[in-house]
Parts: C-alpha cells; structure tokens; sequence
C-alpha cells in the first residue's frame, strides 16, 4: 500500500523503461544543463557525448542552457567539443550570451553599461554591440570623503552584475551611485549562490554579488539565467519550438528544474549533480508551493538512462 | 472626527507640552543613536549638546548606542567630546565593541575570528584578549585551482563580517571555507543596508557584505547591532537598568525603534535622520505586523524638542 501510494503522486518518478520510451517520443527539443549534468568541473559525465550524440541522430533537437556568465559561447562549444559532445555554437544559451541579447534586444538600452563581471560578459556584450565600463580590478583608495565625490559616466544607463572575482567596495558604490536613478536598468546574470566543487567545498558564486548589490541599491534586477523565464525567451526568439514538446533536463531544482515549471516544460533531474534523490522527494512532500514548483516530473540517476541500456552494452 | 480618529491611536504622537514632562519623568534612562540623531555626518545637530547635557543634569542616565562599526568607544568618545557633548566612555555601546563583548562573554570562543572589518573591529577584539586574523587588502590572485587550495587557518573558529572597505573574492571564499563547518560561529556585527550622505547620496554599508556570505554560506548570522536585542544584552551587563523606564531615541525605524520594541522601551524618533513622519505613519497604517513592530510611541523634529523651549530662548 506505502509503494502504490506513492507511486499514485505522478511527479518525481524514475524514468525507465516504457516511460522513458513514450516521453522520449513525446519531445522534439531536449535542453540539458552542462555543469552536474554532462561535466563536473573538467571530468565528463562517462557516457554523455554517447548520449547526446544518440539523440541528434534520432533527430532531436538538443540545445545547452547554462547559467555560468564566465563563458562566451565559444567558450562553450570548445569544451563542448573537446569532451566528444556534438554541437554548434546556435544550440548554446548561456547567461553571458541572453545578458547581451536582453540589453539589446529587450531592453533596447540607450547608452553605456556599468558592467560587474568578465571577459565573457564583456565578449559577448561587444558581439552584440553594446558598450561598457567597469571589468577589471577597482580597487579601494581613499576613504568616505574621496568616495563621495566618485566620477560617474554621465551615458551609463544600465548596471549589469555577473560573476567577478574583482567585486569590491568601489565597483558596489558605483553600482549604487548609478542605481539611485530609477531609469537605470539593473540587470543580474543568474542568480546561483555558490559553484559546489569536489569534496563538498564550495566556491562563492554570482549570486552573492548581485545580492550585495540589491542591499545597497534596495531595487530588485531583472534576472537572465534560469529559473527565470528570460532564457527561454531567447531560446524561443532562436529556435521555433513548443513548450509542450521540449524536456529540460537539470541537476539543480532551484534553477533548472524551476524554469522547466515557469515555462511549462517537462522536467528531468538528473543525479550526478548537487541534488539528490532524498532532497526532491522532500520537496514533494513539502506543503510549500514554491518547494512543489521545484519537483520534477521524472529523475534519472545520470543522463545516460535517457537512451536503451543496450545501446551501452 | 478624522482629527480624533487619528489621535486615538496612540502611537506615533508629537511629544510636546505636558506629554513630554509626563514622559520624561517617567524614565531614568535615555538610549540616543548618533549618526542621524545626534549630528549628520561631522555636523553637529544644533541645540543636540545642550539636551544631553541637559538630561545628565537633571539626573538622567544618557547612553550612546549606534550600530557603526567603524569606529572604537575612543573613537566615539573623541567626537562626542570634540562636539561638545559630555560623555564617559562607559556610556557608548557601539557595534565593534559589542561584537567583541559577544565573542568574549556569550559565545566564549576558544580560537581565532576570521574578521572581515575594519580597524574599529581589532581594536576592540585587542582590547578584550581575541586573536584575529583577516583585515587589510586581500587581492584575488590566482584562479578556480588556487580558489580550491586555498590555505585556511585551522585555529579559527569564528567568522565576523563587518564594514570592510577591503571587502573581496578572496575573502568571501575565506569566510564560506570556514563556514562550511556547522561549529565556525557565525557573527555580523550590524544590518545597516547602506549610508545616508547629504544629498540624497548612498554609499554601500556592513549589510552589503553580510548578505553576500549569508547567500553564499546558506547560514544566518549572529547579529550584534540594532533592531538585534543583543546590544541591550550588552547594555545590561554594564549598567543596572529598567526597560519600562527607558527610552531609545533614534532616527531609523527597522533599527533603532525596532530595538526599542524587541526590548519593551520607550521609543521616540526624530526627524533630523533617514526617517519621514509619512513614512512612520504609513507604517503605522499598514496591516503588516512587522512594519507596526517598528512605530515609535512618539516622535520629535529634533531632539531639541525634548527639552522645554524656554531653555532655548
């Protein structure tokens, strides 16, 4: 009776089988996260070139959505590349690319932007056409009476925060001196906490950036990586497909398999990742909406349970 | 009828006339704020020395109690003086020396702090016999493998995040290493969001750089300062007071009279700081229980209004 009642709760299933058979059949597009699900760091996940290359073949659509700011597209494609994946550089949405495409695009931004980040972010803004300031080190001199009277771009008309390992107090009162006008755009890159690594150490990530930088400037940014819907968008403006037909496939609740629920996908949580099997299940039996939002319809235990297990023996 | 409606409730009053005397001889003890209250900045607020003067004449207990953690008792003392008001150093309970007086007395730590702070901060932990390590430039150097090889202390047993101007990648990374062990305590010294400076300017505070280890450690901090009952913790082991006969008299709701109601004290803004009267009584409007946690049972335009007019004629 316990098995069957929770089998009976259709979400959070193990996808195998017949099951994996009829949503495989269900879907054109296939859009994985990279890191936890195809790599980890600079290891690839054993089996998953196989993979992807299976389903392009079988004539799916695969598509790699990240929310890592530090790398350009190109970035991503020889990595890609270099690991044995099949892929071109229009099947990559990664949040340094959509930043430029919301700034110009969307935003249709008028003038310079005050950029906390990197090369990629930088990049990717210049591909687009989009000037700025603000990369590299800036670090503090003076004290309160020199920080005051701070220079400031008179054409900056747009603050963009990603992941800079040269954030300091300068590049945050700026930020905040160019927030204080409410026509100034505020935009973060993705909103992640924390990069995990070997060994349960942890790294700190954009997320704790743009939240300083919120603190300060007390308004909220429009956010581009997931589980904000922006991404998606610019897939949708890239590629014509149908929610209904396309899976997202994420190691993360909070970021992949959110966007998977907000843009009404299929979701798949793959296990080789931050997440594990215990934690979704709790999430399911959580009261919560927000933790229910963040179930995903099925789990595997590595992306290589999409395809026949035949097909590796 | 709009007028009485208005008037009959009782918060949020202008102390005038017999109010003021009744209220007055009610309390022993005055808690006044500095920054916003007593002066703006290195501008004294007029008439502000005489009222403390005043108080301490009539007999009344006037204590100092600001969330700055940029500055030591001495440094307080030197500006209260050099300003004209009359002060001891037994009288100022300010951030950096409570936070030293928390490390000491309640959480008793047996090791060194990691401190990301300021000079303010070591001095105070000098004084009480902590060892620290961390203030100064800590520049990012090096990339994601020294990141992970990054060399901690093992005698730290203490993370403290104030204003640190130096604030960076580095010691971000250093803060969530040693967090990463659920016995590292964890302590920020005040919430402060950002500075108030003339003209309608900003620059970014010590709740900048809390909320960036609190989102990249997934962990609350110990909160020393104002609206965090603890500073009065620390005013009650020095001094033997009566909340019911004391009053906290401060210019910023979500601090100074917050700490008022978490502390059952009398409570009185001025208008000389951050704080509207529109935006006290909006709060005082609002259904929200939170934002009616922070009315103030009474307000003033300065604190010159405590005194009887006549004293200033």
């Amino acid at each position: 009776i316990t098995g069957s009642a929770i089998m009976s709760d259709s979400k959070c299933v193990r996808l195998t089988g017949p099951l994996r058979e009829q949503l495989l059949n269900s879907v054109d597009t296939v859009l994985f996260d990279c890191d936890g699900v195809l790599w980890k760091g600079n290891r690839v996940i054993p089996g998953a070139p196989e993979v992807i290359n299976t389903l392009r073949r079988s004539g799916k659509r695969v598509l790699f959505v990240t929310n890592n700011p530090t790398k350009t597209r190109d970035m991503c494609l020889e990595k890609l590349t270099k690991m044995g994946f099949k892929a071109s550089k229009e099947d990559i949405f990664g949040t340094a690319y959509c930043t430029a495409l919301f700034l110009k695009n969307v935003a249709k931004v008028k003038g310079k932007v005050y950029l906390i980040g990197d090369k990629a972010v930088s990049e990717e803004l210049k591909t687009e056409g989009i000037t700025f300031t603000g990369p590299g080190p800036d670090p503090v001199h003076g004290g309160l009476n020199d920080w005051v009277k701070m220079p400031l771009d008179p054409d900056v008309k747009a603050v963009v925060v990603g992941f800079d390992e040269h954030f300091s107090f300068m590049k945050l009162a700026k930020a905040i001196a160019y927030l204080k006008d409410p026509e100034c755009l505020f935009v973060a890159t993705n909103p992640d906490n924390r990069l995990p690594l070997e060994g349960g150490k942890y790294l700190p990530d954009t997320g704790c950036f743009v939240q300083a930088v919120e603190t300060a400037a007390q308004r909220k940014p429009h956010m581009i990586g997931k589980p904000s819907r922006f991404i998606f968008d610019c897939i949708l403006s890239k590629h014509d497909l149908d929610p209904a037909r396309t899976v997202m496939v994420g190691d993360r609740l909070d970021t992949d398999i959110l966007l998977g629920f907000n843009c009404s996908l299929n979701t798949i949580l793959t296990l080789t990742g931050l997440t594990s099997l215990e934690e979704a299940k709790s999430y399911q039996k959580s009261n919560c909406p927000s933790k229910r939002s963040m179930v995903p319809d099925y789990y595997v235990n590595s992306i290589t349970d999409l395809l026949h297990h035949s097909l590796y023996n």
